[in-house]
């Protein structure tokens, strides 16, 4: 059966990208948020979605981990890297020289922002609400105007490309992750995501933790904190791990650590992404 | 001699409150970005700028937090809290129910994303690049329009307040910090910034850093991860300690921390904010 698979709409961003790297046979549906994404996988509307999570320059995408944190039953199942390639698009026949407005979502701009700045220091920039809406606003544009898209959103919307990978860092990737109801199984090659918070804040608590994996040798892939949203100061600590949430050691470093936090839940074991 | 202080323009902004908080008597000079009121601090233009970190929603920002890090030699000199209110704000006269269109900064409307359900289901969201250039745009539009926006931008644009408090959660504050070439002395109630990063990435390195804070019993008030705009799975963490670096017992473990570490930054002391 043909698998229903939910991504940040419209047309044309990274994470339809993402979605067919995934899966290129299924059947794309999109959403126009990252939580309505979630909903879906959560309803049963779709089987899977896909959501960016995190970026190695911008650092972690909030609305999802927050949604992973605080609102949503779904799992992570799987993770994806996908190089993020910024190109700069116009109409047919557009003279680079008069361009006057470029359209860009504030995040492609910020990572294209020396590019800009060298040979268009003149230029008006709009914001636009993602890189697909970017595109399609500056076909619609009666103005000379260009548009930071993707290859994709080139094809979908007849634009042509003035220049490729015009981002500032080249090593310019997003981890996706793939959401449903259910985990992955062991695969032997895995990564447990998992998040927590301690009712009080004294010296030492979150190093407390942190040795319940040291102690067994495992790896932490990433530490972060996030607002617990009550107040400043007051944290919720997400961690990625090597190793599976059955694997027998990680199991009992887990069942440690829930002893000595106040929240605790676990988000996820999935296949550790083998590029890493 | 009056002070000359930075902040992220344009008039109207939360960093203008801030800003106006910090010292009301001060010649305000607006910036485009974050990094420019960097710069002004760095090369004289400025005696000192103000500049939003956190916030108890959203979390960190990333372009101040990054900036600190990576490129300024600007430290940390004293932080703020102020809290956020927004509101919706119309052209004097505008009949609430004919409204057509909001314009919202994106983080604005995340924020108030509940009461624009409720109240305005079926108007049309337009994004603007600042809460008060979403003024602006709706004091120059011909639609019947409202904005988000700021008690500060309604007076500056001559805008009538429809509701004010229209925030989804209440406890809605952010934290600003004023950057200056020197931090500040000793004072008894401090606060500390820091941040470094590992070569080696191995089972319990975050920890064994911890560590030099929790055996001194030196309360930590945040730890994140940034990435380190290397490649993905490569961090730079950031502590928020509570002590001034020039005391003693605090001194003796950032040494020990720079001994355990490859990166090592302070990124300056400051007295803790007293609401907190």
């Amino acid at each position: 059966m043909t698998r229903r698979l939910a991504y940040l709409g419209p047309s044309g961003t990274f994470s339809e990208q993402a979605a067919l790297l995934y899966d290129e046979t299924a059947q794309l549906i999109p959403f126009p948020s990252i939580p309505a994404v979630a909903a879906a996988v959560d309803s049963g509307m779709a089987d899977e979605g896909v959501v960016a999570i995190e970026n190695s320059i911008e650092g972690s995408v909030t609305d999802t981990v927050d949604l992973l944190i605080h609102e949503s039953k779904v799992l992570i199942r799987k993770e994806l890297v996908l190089p993020i390639e910024h190109r700069l698009l116009a109409k047919p026949g557009t003279d680079v020289s008069k361009v006057k407005v470029i359209f860009s979502h504030p995040q492609a701009l910020a990572q294209c922002r020396r590019f800009i700045e060298r040979c268009f220091p003149k230029v008006d920039v709009v914001a636009a609400l993602s890189n697909a809406a970017a595109v399609e606003e500056m076909m619609a544009s009666s103005q000379p105007a260009a548009a930071i898209g993707t290859e994709r959103a080139a094809q979908i919307y007849g634009a042509d490309t003035l220049a490729k990978g015009i981002q500032d860092q080249a090593s310019n990737v997003t981890r996706f992750v793939v959401l449903a109801l259910k985990d992955n199984p062991p695969t032997g090659f895995d990564k447990t995501s998992l998040c927590f918070s301690f009712a009080e804040d004294h010296p030492g608590v979150l190093c407390g933790v942190l040795q319940e994996f040291a102690e067994r040798n495992i790896n932490l892939a990433k530490v972060e904190s996030r607002p617990s949203k009550e107040s400043l100061g007051r944290y919720i600590f997400l961690v990625d791990l090597e190793g599976h949430r059955e694997d027998p050691v990680v199991s009992e470093a887990l069942a440690g650590v829930r002893k000595k936090t106040s929240m605790f839940k676990i988000l996820g074991s999935y296949p550790r992404y083998e590029g890493e």
